[in-house]
């Protein structure tokens, strides 16, 4: 059985049947799934979410499916982490990674897919697809072999071999298409108007597959022992995932599950080479003016975001702020996220950890709030983006005294 | 509190304090713990167990450590997946992974190096160290640096450029020897003796480490409902992880957490080119014959594998069998686990796999056991392996009629 009661524009509020439709026929607004909240409140508890698998589907009443049948390969219930030594290096005494590089193929794509293609399988579409440049086309393949789905990923050709290998693998049919990533989108577009009976994940079930990230939100509070953060610093890409944070942390007060009003301050981290949102704070306008980006944190590299109005808007609405950050700001993001924690993040978890300092430095984030980082994909992914900063300590021949003269004048240089 | 009663040579029975020990003085044979299990029946239970950490430390009570104080990221407690895809594919009707790379450094080496690094600390060692090619090298490093302790991993200066950044972003010392694996070896077995207050995680508290993956079996016990399975496929490097996972199981039962004596058939998988356990198998022989590796599996390269006669030793009580597979089977086995339950693997995924069906085709695995592969390592770890065989299914222009041109050849032909 499923709580959703319909789609409804988020401009004109024209209501749809839940159906695999994502923009209004009326204003062309995007839609968002509506919920029946006093029935989710009656069914949904604490104990009975506890019960629940170890994945998001523990939340299931607040996803937009009808069965159980999940497409799921496990994404979801990743730890959330006290980082006191990355807080002590940024001055925050509160301060938690909620680590979403553990999930099934290393980003927090696997949430909104795996919803994604639960929702387009129940609407008896057979073919899952999409246009992607690493995390989405890696977890589409995965999510659509495991399910058993013919599937359709849509790359530029001159992708890097690794990203090829690491979709390619799981046997879908990966289309290498001659042009940038533009044109590979636009293309993409045509086609998913051409073949209705398709899940583009991100294209005509874009409306289910969003609200995968409010587990983001879900997760965090559960693991808080059922309490809202004070502050939250997410990645804004398309936006899309900032605003489901924050619905998620409202739902779960809507439906019982809060005791107190969730009062959690959002704020927005961008590439400089790609922040036309954090631009658009900065200069206190409505209008986000899309930019080309050039920035070494390609899973964030949205030029024109679908969601960076309201994502803007959130963040304006409840006393958080944008920040942006360089390229070799995220390179040391990432250095001090390891040498800190352990945790190895792709470069979009450097943007995050990077803003944050930088937010922390404002006076934006405070030392004593209850602070959660999101991040969203595993380092493994854009090791290369390391490549020409990082290497070893020394080289040495294979002798003893080869490494003692070493150590020797390391102790003598660190008295 | 501790239950370790003593560390023990497994050839003459000599027991020693439990401190930084790994050989037996008299007969330089290895050292294991030992425990008081009767006490350990007394205070531990499902419950207790499952009110614990989400991670390897809630079997606290049975691994070598003193404290609470753990060097933890949180290795562990991964998900046990019910492989039906992967089953059928095979002939097997109940098939589980146990899918190991969602560690936080992407290896069961978290596990290990978590129990390390904790018993050290407690011995007042302050410095962690290994030599390594990858798995362990990241694991040391990552756990060193959340522990704040000094570390050096030492590794061969020719080692992919991917392999040093992923050790190296965690910031501690990393020492590129100008020489080959074997140099770098030798070198830290010297170096090791030459500072006693540092913790070698697999040389000098190798008797601690090597514990850590007991908790491979624990969590599957766990996970099947507290039983155990009919048979295990396990990769072979050194080979003391099959013996502790042996290890595991019993334990559960001798502390009353298993209702019926585990009657686990355990089997070993190697790359052919390296087979040392293997062949002694086949060849019927106890004495194992060092050989000189060469495949793509590198983390299973032991060429004179420090447990090889125990592994094998278990393997024929319990009625499993060894299995060796070449390069290009280890390639398929990759393939074949991620298009049927999108789990990409490394390359010692690849070789469970790729044993696994070949004792399922010799008869030994059977279609009713209950069976579990430990898949131990990422695939993003080795994508290099994949490079030469994996790639786009086609190369289109950016046009609607180049890809419907490739849709409608692809139609034609699968009918």
């Amino acid at each position: 059985m499923s709580y959703v009661k319909s789609l409804t524009c988020k401009e004109c509020g024209q209501n749809y049947e839940a159906k695999a439709y994502h923009v209004c026929e009326f204003c062309f607004g995007p839609l968002e799934v509506s919920y029946d909240y006093d029935a989710i409140s009656r069914s949904i508890s604490r104990e009975s979410i506890a019960s629940g698998p170890l994945s998001i589907w523990r939340y299931r009443d607040l996803l937009p499916v009808e069965g159980s049948d999940y497409v799921s390969l496990g994404a979801g219930f990743t730890p959330l982490v006290r980082a006191e030594r990355l807080g002590r290096a940024l001055g925050l005494d509160d301060l938690w990674i909620k680590n979403d590089t553990l999930n099934p193929t290393g980003s927090f794509k696997d949430r909104v897919v795996s919803v994604a293609l639960t929702r387009a399988r129940e609407l008896g579409l057979k073919v899952a697809a999409c246009a992607s440049t690493g995390n989405l086309a890696n977890s589409v393949a995965a999510h659509a072999a495991w399910a058993n789905m013919d599937s359709y990923v849509f790359v530029p050709a001159n992708l890097e071999r690794a990203k090829i290998i690491t979709t390619a693998i799981y046997g879908g049919n990966l289309i290498a298409i001659d042009g940038n990533y533009d044109d590979v989108n636009r293309l993409c577009a045509e086609i998913a108007s051409e073949v209705p009976d398709w899940a583009f994940v991100n294209v005509n079930v874009r409306t289910y597959y969003s609200e995968g990230s409010k587990t983001l939100a879900f997760e965090v509070a559960e693991q808080l022992g059922w309490q809202s953060p004070d502050h939250v610093v997410v990645p804004v890409a398309s936006g899309s995932q900032l605003t489901k944070i924050h619905k998620g942390f409202n739902e779960l007060y809507r439906v019982g599950l809060l005791d107190k009003e969730p009062k959690v301050r959002i704020s927005g981290a961008q590439a400089a080479g790609c922040s036309p949102v954090a631009s658009a704070f900065d200069q206190g306008v409505d209008v986000i003016r899309p930019v080309k980006p050039d920035t070494i944190a390609k899973s964030l590299a949205i030029g024109n975001p679908a969601d960076g109005y309201y994502a803007l808007d959130i963040v304006r609405k409840t006393g958080g702020a944008f920040g942006s950050v360089s390229d070799d700001e995220i390179l040391d993001g990432i250095r001090l996220l390891a040498r800190t924690e352990g945790i190895f993040a792709e470069t979009a978890g450097g943007v995050t950890i990077a803003t944050l300092a930088k937010l922390v430095k404002a006076g934006v984030v405070q030392k004593g709030e209850k602070t959660v980082a999101y991040v969203t994909g595993n380092g493994l992914k854009t090791v290369e983006a390391l490549a020409p900063t990082t290497g070893p300590t020394i080289t040495v021949g294979p002798s003893l005294d080869g490494f003692f003269d070493f150590l020797n004048s390391q102790r003598r240089s660190s008295k």
